[in-house]
């Protein structure tokens, strides 16, 4: 049985790369992509590597007749997300790639996010869409927030310690580093070519950047009190990956066996030998996540570096592997292909 | 039925990719991996991207047994694989993806590469492998001979018109743009990456490039008297990707419907609307080739621009698409991902 | 003496690049910058890799007294120069970069760029700022129109063979490769870093790009005939550079003289012996201008290789060189940095 | 007077750099240039970016002249630089730019680095060479050694805070991102463009990276008490420019106040207003280190951010500062070029 599915958001990053993975889904059809300022527009003029495909044009979301649709991905505008997502009908299985139904308190979103929440309910019932972590609740939602990709990146790396009690809680620091499509498809300065290649900066620091407020929720829930780490993302001349160098005080060795134990039976997460580490070229367009421990030289300190394409397997991989679980199809179908490289 | 495959060579990036494309390949299995320096390691430690396959060993070619395996890509540097290719058993099928086995005539081998040809026999026997305008020699073929990247990039814009006639043979000038990939995993100072970011330079300027060959051969077979062309390739700061720059004299409208005549019932060229040109970037780790048109200013010039990925459609992708033609497979099993972008 | 500078439209990459190349001359200081929405940061905010130069904030146009001032560049989108340009004092000496001044012809400005003229009789006045052929004029001028960054390359490879009479004036070909920076610092979806990194596509293909009405002014008047060429731009994935492919018939050797002979005594041209060839990494930053020369294959064609910095020789290094002349400075002041490589 | 320099090694990338730097400096001229294979090539050869300068050509060390040479750099491979420093002529005033006398101790120096130092007399006379805090031992000194380029980025961010006491010296992080024209012009198959581009890891993790050497040497002997940080190095796929982030816990507006006072009257050393960081791409070919500071969210904790050229202010532009001063030049004199962006 084949599944209809609608994009809204197509045309840009995340929305596109749900076509290129839906397009060799054997399950999944694509009946309607919804645009904004490119409705109108074919999806080969707003994306011309998709060319080949035969794929509806892009639409505007009222357009969409959505009694034909199974399920819906959403890769809008935060706050523009929980507008649209509200008037949908409640018979739609719905996976969300914006920020809306990420944190589950109305005054985190709010004090994060600048604006109040305007589909609280809707917040409540959201399952949060880390999917190794959730995925039982995952099976049964109707609404699925997909993660932040860096916070999906740090989660994986730290989840299973903070969790297992193998870290010092009060010392936990995420130097991250992160390609540019993270930033979506957006007119800005600091987004051109000129101004992003060739060099390398941080933004959000000391402790600003958003993703922060899916920290705090996860890490204090697994650890049952509040867990605050410090993350410095930087922005690297590359379009896509992330990279998590992650900084603990807590047995090397025991680190690494907390996570490969974890992530043992887990199709989409390595974890490397003790002393080996990830490249995000290595993960580029795939589903993949690798993680590597080393043991620092002063004792009882480790670092955790974990890789995973943002596109991919921090947004709209993720996306895919949900809808399959929500579907009742294969978790891994449509993922498995292996990462690009060179 | 599941055929199974050796892959020669699998060190180089031609042998990645052709890894990555026949992972999710249901009618084929990786049976056997040689590599040369690199024979004793793991595929994940010569290639960590492909680290999630089950994968045999590298080994020496001599420590395989071609007993077992129904068709061998050989990704070997050229000399070298007229030399292991005569060497191996006659009921295997062989696909070469050296620059070995292009060149029919022994002579024109000798004189583009140095040596004398030390496999005349097979060079008689082998297939070229352009898929498109061989199909179905390939079919019945024991060796096929991938063809060069550029060539083929050259040859998709320029045969339909050369064999139609409506282009002028003595005027043809290919400018060629080409992602660093092409120049394989080989250990030379201007393949560093301080070396070749940041800029453009062009090669093998005037003619001496030794794809020249293969377009001297196949251009003046189609036309039934001797073509030159003017052949010049730059490489640009790219990993994979080849834009050929063609310019010719002729009916701009003719060029074009002779290139969409030719190409419309092939799956893996596109050719574009009048006056829209390709880009590397939506090709990018697919088998798709595409093709613009566009009238010069000039009345009786045209501009054909032509781009694929060299590693896939170019090479690895080409050389599958014809393993499957061998094979008695749907000829784009395995091949229909979409592009990477961005 | 030092002499007063202005510069307005400073906060585009030609106005920093002024900005940087005078900041180490010894005959000129920066009294006043002008920027549009920018007009009220300081220098470090638009640019930060200015921050140690102390300079004049960036203002309005209508704040500066130009009272002071001895040479004004102007680097403002065209159009908006003739306006600008139109109302500054007589007295003033002025550089201007943009296009509206290049050509001489008010009905060729209206047909390459929409408008009519705003300024007709000085554009009459004008001097074309291609500093190694108009130097005597340049030096007397009080309006020095700068050439389009393509233009120039493309001439330098060109003017002396075509003031010589050694090549065929009706089949000229120059295939151009060339950095982001040219488009400037403007917020266009196909500029962003994840559009424009890893690929390479052509543009303005068959003959419509501006520049080319540089070409045909200057060209035809150099012959004394209708010269048109063909002329293809292309986009690589860097900054900074220009790479101009140009394919003429022509004896080789006495083409490789010609350009010998004409720049022997530039200090900024460089003819590299036969058969060698630039690239845009090794002039990067720098004002100067190497030329290589190719015999093909084909008896009687060449194949000349033209390389620049789009921002320095190509723009605002050219600038300063011609505000040199028209200040009776040393015309290679503040312009001999070697490039920057790796 | 101008002052005759000899460069060996002069075709790497920090001889190269050199070159450049010296090429527009009034007081210095370049007699001898060496290399290894080098040896033979004019310099146009090794570096085509420096041909329009009048060098002499490289020859090997023992054809140089050292007596009419007032000051050598030598641009060497460790252990290579010992053994021919060792040989040179006692009168001759030497910068060495690599690690072979950055390390007081023997025992430190073969710990690190797996060789007895053949030149343990020279290794005690030599001065370390961060010019801004050993500036009068580096005037008088005969023996010059440059520091590692990471060494010397995070000292910048590092020695006033932990001279002044202000931050805890059991906790410093330093996570570094540096570009890949540090790891020399080595062939090596992981700096190949097709391996380091479009991606980013970390390498040397755990505390393994030989600058560790200098930061235990510099940062114990500034606390007087044992002191070891934490420090992983990752590549990015830009050529040049290194990017420290350097966790630490201390009262961050003190951390911003003692790094502004320690470098109020430095020239190349510019600290950003609070909350403000510095880029790469901002100080890329010049001598310029840019330091920004902020308070993390976490109480007493503040992240500092120092980049710097490795090749100029982290080596080549460090070792011209050095030269300057120890033949009482003007210490900025070559050094005041802007940087080079975008």
């Amino acid at each position: 049985m084949t599944h209809n599915i609608a994009i809204l958001g197509a045309s840009g990053y995340t929305g596109a790369e749900l076509v290129r993975l839906i397009s060799t889904h054997p399950g999944m059809k694509i009946a309607a992509l919804s645009a904004n300022a490119k409705a109108g527009q074919s999806m080969a003029q707003a994306f011309p590597h998709l060319r080949h495909l035969d794929l509806p044009a892009l639409v505007t979301i009222d357009e969409i007749d959505f009694g034909d649709i199974d399920l819906c991905f959403c890769a809008l505008p935060h706050k523009t997300s929980q507008e649209v997502i509200a008037r949908l009908p409640r018979s739609l299985k719905i996976v969300d790639l914006s920020a809306d139904f990420r944190l589950q308190d109305p005054a985190d979103y709010e004090r994060w996010y600048g604006n109040p929440h305007a589909a609280v309910q809707m917040q409540e019932e959201a399952v949060y869409g880390l999917t190794e972590f959730y995925r039982e609740a995952i099976r049964g939602a109707r609404l699925v927030a997909g993660t932040g990709c860096n916070a999906a990146t740090g989660q994986y790396a730290l989840r299973p310690l903070i969790a297992a009690g193998v870290i010092d809680l009060d010392d936990i620091i995420i130097d991250l580093k992160t390609g540019v499509s993270g930033a979506g498809r957006s007119l800005r300065e600091n987004l051109l070519h000129a101004e992003l290649s060739e060099g390398t900066h941080a933004y959000a620091v000391g402790g600003t950047h958003r993703h922060l407020g899916e920290f705090d929720q996860e890490f204090s829930a697994l650890a049952g009190r509040e867990v605050r780490v410090q993350f410095t993302p930087h922005l690297i001349p590359a379009n896509r990956g992330i990279l998590a160098t992650v900084y603990v005080k807590g047995p090397p060795e025991a680190v690494r066996e907390t996570l490969a134990d974890a992530y043992a039976q887990e199709r989409f997460i390595e974890v490397l030998p003790m002393g080996e580490h990830p490249s995000t070229r290595h993960v580029r367009g795939s589903n993949y996540c690798h993680i590597g421990v080393s043991a620092d030289r002063l004792p009882g300190r480790a670092v955790i570096i974990a890789a995973l394409d943002n596109l991919t397997k921090g947004s709209s991989g993720q996306a895919l592997q949900n809808a399959n679980l929500m579907l009742n199809e294969e978790e891994e179908m449509g993922l498995l292909m292996a990462p690009l490289f060179p």
